[in-house]
């Protein structure tokens, strides 16, 4: 093969273009079928899928039997085919190749159970369903940016090693530094915020965030992607909202434009681009509505994630909408830092973004001025001394400003209609996992 | 001035178009100078800065003082004055709210040390030098990423929890797991080669990487930002080059364009565009031109600081270049998993990249056959069972393949003439910082 390097490589999506041509193809195998004389490989590469038929020389009685999921490259001549279901054509190889040898059999199928796909996720990984996810991801998040750029929003990567925690103690990670200990980020809060005291006026952060929970729900892990941004000079967080729809609205059609119709093939889902204005209730009015549908939530100043299914599914039948805001959390459900009403200082301007019953995004104004901002803390009962590298970015004047963070995996499960997180993930990390 | 809110904000920048109106800004107070009748401030936004002449009213006496650093929103009209040296404009203040009043005095000048500077970030952030760094890093990536969105290249997310370490064991900090150890990830390594073996062909990321390393040099941090690729069915690290090559100088094209004027006069330095090829000597080579210029290398098999400042020095001056790729490592230089050359299996099919004398990336040709693999871990006498995870991602077939990783902080220290990563990071951290 090495004597045919000058062929360049040619995507197999592209061979309907070249029929009667010798081409070199390079990829994966997906299936071996054995015939007397011809054996059928189907490959795999980035851009398609092929038939190739290989007739059997004298000589293979020898040669390591070929597998499925083995790594070749192929020269032959490229023939149309109508019979042949992939794409009406086959490739007749003349050159095969091996690069890597696939061992057998392989340790999964298609129907094994999600924790055998994840444990074998260099295998379930070429399954095109989770082939597609990843392109969605890079196409959504690559929207995203594309509409930070345009709006003038500064990147920034802030650190993951804090010396304190970001949220509470309870589920901070702890780390061995250099004889002390390091406590990994929750969230980028603090920093985002300490962006905007100095100066930057609109950030954003894509990056991992820590959650030292034992908990096992469809929703969490202990380490996920977190989507961040914070503005200044906002009037109140009703601008968030106004923003994060336009934000997502764009995103989601990018997806929908690229990828709508492999969606639907693959995964049987329609993208619908959301219209603007989303739906919004108060958290007041979601407890009513979540209660009048017959559904007691556990609490009166949050929704648990049955409450978050009822008020979706009763924003759906009403306005026939898949995302919901809930704003203006009483302060007891909210960190110390969520910028309260003036007139009802026992609420704070904050919102959650619920999408087809998941919580997908939090968000409020944060409190700016030192001083209340220590008086919060002080009534919740927190020392003030961890907390002062945080509460001293507010004391050489810091504008209005408020933000949100959003859950990469929860966004993409939600719009995918996917079962949960670990199927819309790279690889899972959960309180038993931390492999491969 | 609630009663303002009519006026929308007007961006300082563009205030040279609003001669005679009456506006609304709000931004940060740079400097203040008071006189016997009037105020002077200057004030600050993310789009310019502009002088504000304001009247002492005879209520002013029972005001606190305004003071510098403080976030202000003003009412006013703007009014030609030739004479004014920011802009040859000024605003005429009629209404003043002063959003957060910043304490008084500051703790750090324009003079403090760098470490001073780090302390009191969100201070130090505002300095025009320190917000072009970071929108210089953000056009930067940005450019990055609309280079492999056209080259067909998906990104990921790779876990930062590992449950063993991704390079040497000796520079991973242990984190407290439910009961276990888990490391922090020193790259994405092993996991964008898994997507590799998953049949994803072309994987980048951008994300988080940590070195438990007690050092304290310009150039090390403890966590850093790592520029991570991975490209399928490439025949030889060449391969490599010639992309990384057309990579960056599309990325720094970008960044002359649209800062390079912003950059001479801030920082002092022309940005060049670098040529291509980007020139390359071998490892032996570069140790020869090394030792000829009267540097004792202190290994054989790899520069130390002074030499690869050496190896750029020679080659601005043979070849007026400041970047040159540097191959074909001895393989004690060099990790297990790095693919040998055939006919000399002491050789990798490994480069750096020195940018005016600083190694902003390291990348090789991955070995991708099982068998091979495993041997050269075991040849390093390295115990195999830690290491089966990642092993196991070249059991089912996994096309040749390599990549690359670039640190972010020292393409910029380079790029921008800086002294130290420190000075082009958002917040330091090293052995002895973890704050703010």
């Amino acid at each position: 093969m090495e004597s045919d390097i000058s062929y360049p490589r040619s995507p197999i999506g592209a061979l309907r273009g070249r029929i009667g041509e010798r081409v070199r193809i390079a990829g994966l195998i997906d299936a071996i079928r054995d015939h007397k004389r011809v054996q059928f490989l189907v490959v795999r590469d980035a851009s398609g899928v092929v038939q190739v038929v290989r007739e059997k020389m004298p000589g293979d009685a020898g040669e390591e039997p070929l597998t499925a999921c083995s790594a070749v490259e192929i020269i032959g001549a490229v023939r149309d085919a109508p019979s042949v279901r992939l794409g009406g054509l086959e490739l007749a190889a003349d050159e095969l190749r091996v690069h890597s040898l696939a061992a057998s059999p392989l340790p999964i199928a298609a129907a094994s159970v999600l924790e055998k796909q994840i444990d074998h996720r260099q295998i379930s990984l070429r399954r095109p369903d989770q082939q597609l996810i990843l392109a969605v991801q890079t196409t959504l998040e690559h929207a995203m940016r594309h509409w930070w750029a345009r709006e003038g929003f500064t990147e920034i990567h802030s650190p993951k090693l804090m010396a304190t925690f970001s949220e509470s103690g309870a589920d901070a990670f702890a780390v061995k530094y250099f004889g002390r200990s390091a406590f990994l980020a929750q969230s980028p809060q603090f920093y985002k915020q300490m962006a905007i005291a100095g100066g930057i006026e609109k950030v954003f952060e894509i990056g991992p965030a820590f959650r030292a929970e034992p908990s096992f729900t469809a929703r969490h892990e202990t380490e996920f992607t977190s989507i961040d941004m914070e503005v200044a000079w906002i009037e109140t967080h009703d601008d968030l909202l106004r923003l994060e729809e336009e934000w997502l609205a764009a995103a989601i059609a990018a997806v929908a434009g690229r990828h709508g119709a492999e969606i639907a093939a693959l995964l049987g889902v329609e993208i619908a681009i959301p219209t603007s204005p989303f739906p919004r209730v108060t958290m007041e009015e979601a407890q009513a509505i979540v209660r009048a549908s017959g559904h007691m939530p556990a609490k009166t100043d949050d929704l648990d994630p049955e409450g978050e299914r009822r008020l979706s599914a009763h924003i759906a039948d009403t306005f026939g909408h898949e995302f919901v805001f809930v704003t203006d959390y009483p302060a007891t459900a909210r960190p110390f830092y969520h910028h309260r009403h003036d007139a009802r200082p026992d609420l704070t301007r904050s919102f959650d973004l619920l999408f087809r019953g998941i919580e997908v995004t939090t968000g409020a104004q944060r409190e700016h001025r030192y001083d209340v901002l220590r008086a919060q803390a002080l009534e919740r009962g927190y020392a003030l001394e961890p907390l002062q590298s945080y509460l001293d970015f507010f004391r050489y004047g810091c504008p209005p400003h408020g933000g949100m963070g959003v859950g990469l995996a929860r966004l993409l499960m939600a719009l995918l209609h996917r079962q949960s997180v670990r199927e819309v993930t790279l690889l899972s990390r959960s309180p038993t996992r931390l492999t491969p």
